[in-house]
């Protein structure tokens, strides 16, 4: 039997829509995380210096984006034709610049992180959100009308970024609303999501 | 006919690979660049307020990746299968990775600038060529032994990195020496590069 391990912080982020397509996809797998405390000391012993990793018979993926293309492909969430395609990864893009936006926040303290988080509640996020939300229009989906991977990706992040700003963003976005409610009823995620570990984000 | 408009900076960075594959594929394409000093004012009046953006008959395609990807299905430099599509994924992904850690060399200025150039030079490029140099061993190119996308991204990238540092770096690393001159050599690439305009980087 195949066997999967994936290597990722303790927390949903960049793992979870990972989680999620191996959950799909029905497979077992090593759920291995990293205390967010001891990953500097960790660092230095994985190839690039960066998580997901996700490992399949111990050979060793890198970027999260590849692997969940990888995944979502043998799963049908990548689309059907080029174009779908396409579509799901400029989505998949556009979610990857809000996180590289949002990272700061794990670094600032005091009222530099309180600047912070007033910057993203109300410039940053709303800014991608009203363009989700209008691409998620009658599916609550964010690309060709249909659940695909980059939705993953954005509930994974969202999680985090909820539980990090201590606010449900997503509720303000009535289609990316719709959208998380169907995902969660997915077969294989509802599955997840009931025996999942409980992070804070 | 169909029509291809692509907006960019003008330098070579994300903008490069995607000129390149539209001329291997042998399109005609409308080359608009921006001026970087004219970006600020420029920037609202775009979707989601990043370049590059492609056009094809006026329908707008957003996300570096995402143009490259769909763009070398069609150039047949995308994989022949869903793991080759993954390796070129997973080296897109690690480029992309320096490209997010040398942007501060944009804006940085005097001694600050000069110290972030040493922890460049010194530091995060090397870790990254290193692994590329071995990833190309033999063939000269990042993924699956043959010439993918991921190579065009790394070139384009590479020559805006050396204009900016005013150094070569690729000299430096073999087997990246030898991809760079078979991807000069390749049919649509070579006529580009004799046509393009004169940028510094």
């Amino acid at each position: 039997m195949t066997s999967y391990k994936l290597t990722y912080f303790d927390i949903k982020g960049l793992g979870e829509p990972i989680r999620m397509l191996l959950s799909i996809l029905g497979k077992d797998f090593e759920d291995n995380r990293i205390p967010m405390a001891s990953w500097s000391s960790r660092k230095s012993e994985i190839k690039w210096g960066r998580v997901p990793v996700l490992e399949i018979d111990g050979k060793e993926m890198y970027q999260s984006h590849a692997i969940m293309r990888y995944l979502a492909k043998q799963a049908k969430l990548a689309g059907d034709n080029d174009w779908e395609a396409y579509e799901i990864d400029s989505a998949a893009g556009t979610i990857a610049d809000l996180i590289s936006l949002y990272i700061p926040i794990w670094t600032l303290d005091g009222k530099s992180k309180e600047e912070f988080k007033q910057k993203l509640l109300n410039e940053y996020i709303p800014s991608f959100m009203k363009n989700w939300n209008e691409q998620a229009e009658n599916s609550g989906f964010l690309a060709n009308g249909k659940l695909s991977w980059a939705d993953l990706m954005l509930y994974g992040f969202l999680e985090t970024l909820e539980g990090k700003l201590e606010t449900e963003i997503v509720n303000e976005y009535p289609n990316l609303k719709l959208g998380r409610e169907k995902l969660r009823a997915t077969p294989g995620i509802k599955e997840w999501l009931a025996k999942r570990p409980n992070t804070p984000w």
